[in-house]
């Protein structure tokens, strides 16, 4: 049963102004939801119908809800069994942080999804940590967390100043870009930053000026560009393959 | 000036149905539309307001419509300057194609925004052809045609039965899989079909079955699995890598 103050609350968490001012964040949908739980992911609340507790991990704490209830306060057209409330937080970069093991930087990555599938793929190549752009799309959006299909909670995300972080460190830096050293060529480096730009126009000049390698993806017809999250993966594979590991 | 007849048939092809039975699409938006006559595709009409005349190439054939008119026949919520009508064409896979050269085959790829990256994947790798099996998203739905980027017009792809194309050839199938040979070992394969399934249930059975080669992308961290686009595009970088060009 939901107060009348709940029921406001969860509305709210609607628009991003609430949900900084709260401090929680919303995920709705079955599979992102038990993802987040299998990946030990700590949620503040657990919303469920009778449809949606069944679809729980066992001993998992819920809050009861009806199908209208449920109806109230999604934020779907179609409203999820499951909705999750979360507490937003937002580590600091460490000073330093990037001088060790290997970052992929978003600099200006403004598609939700394509945040999503960039937090999926450092999880895959287990990369140390994601550092955004504060111009990219928020980590707390749901299309991120959504597309990030559960490594959302696995990832290390911050948000920082890229271009004064990127300043700050001492290892390569290499930026994708379409004309720069082949990355085939790649070394084996176990200390560096990865940054990749927005679709269309690539990475800012602040950042630019602080890349010590463009790297480029043979092109071998015709296409303009590839996208943020495929460049992002074929770099990482290229640096795996190099380490040996 | 569009008769009533021009405003019943552009809004008719908003439905797939009407799409096949007229053997037209539409695409919208300056950006598409512009991309795809640079490529030099050819479409039947062009229809365009003051403000998209302008961004044609010079010379470009156009009908000129009113802002008003363009509202009515828009498949947007809010209306392009350009909107372009081409011809359906679904030209058959010739018995044998699959034997020469490289051919990136989609197996039950659903999501249209997957199918258009998977299509400027193989332009940026100057793949000879793309295969869909009849379960993909449809190649003329404009969710594909977007997000292709302009690859669309210069990508030759067929619809075709996947399974019975793929028993049919005799160069190797490389299947993208979470259990198979390191896509680092790949050898130089001149002719080579490059096969990728459904985000989630992955390759189809009866697909499955052709499959000469599983290939797998090393794992380091803990996602399930990477998205189609993202693992098509290691692959035929990894291949491009191993034929030296």
């Amino acid at each position: 049963m939901l107060t009348k103050a709940d029921f406001q609350r969860l509305r709210a968490l609607r628009e991003k102004k609430h949900r900084e001012e709260l401090g929680q964040f919303v995920v709705e949908g079955p599979k992102v939801v038990a993802e987040l739980l299998a990946a030990g992911f700590g949620f503040e609340q657990v919303y469920a119908t009778a449809e949606g507790a069944a679809l729980l991990p066992p001993r998992q704490p819920a809050t009861a809800v009806t199908a209208e209830e449920m109806a109230r306060i999604s934020h779907f057209p179609t409203p999820s069994p499951l909705l999750a409330v979360g507490r937003i937080q937002r580590p600091p970069l460490a000073a330093g942080a990037l001088d060790r093991g290997l970052t992929l930087a978003l600099d200006g990555v403004q598609d939700a999804g394509n945040v999503g599938t960039l937090l999926r793929i450092a999880d895959w190549f287990a990369l140390d940590r994601v550092v955004l752009s504060p111009t990219c799309a928020d980590l707390f959006h749901q299309k991120v967390i959504n597309a990030s299909m559960g490594s959302f909670a696995r990832v290390r995300a911050h948000t920082a100043d890229l271009a004064a972080a990127l300043a700050a460190t001492t290892v390569p830096v290499l930026g994708c870009d379409l004309s720069g050293d082949d990355v085939h060529t790649l070394p084996a480096l176990r200390d560096a930053v990865i940054v990749v730009g927005r679709e269309g126009s690539g990475l800012s000049e602040a950042v630019k000026r602080r890349v010590t390698r463009f790297v480029t993806i043979p092109r071998f017809g015709a296409a303009e560009s590839l996208n943020a999250g495929v460049a992002a993966a074929i770099v990482c594979d290229n640096l795996r393959r190099a380490l040996g590991r």
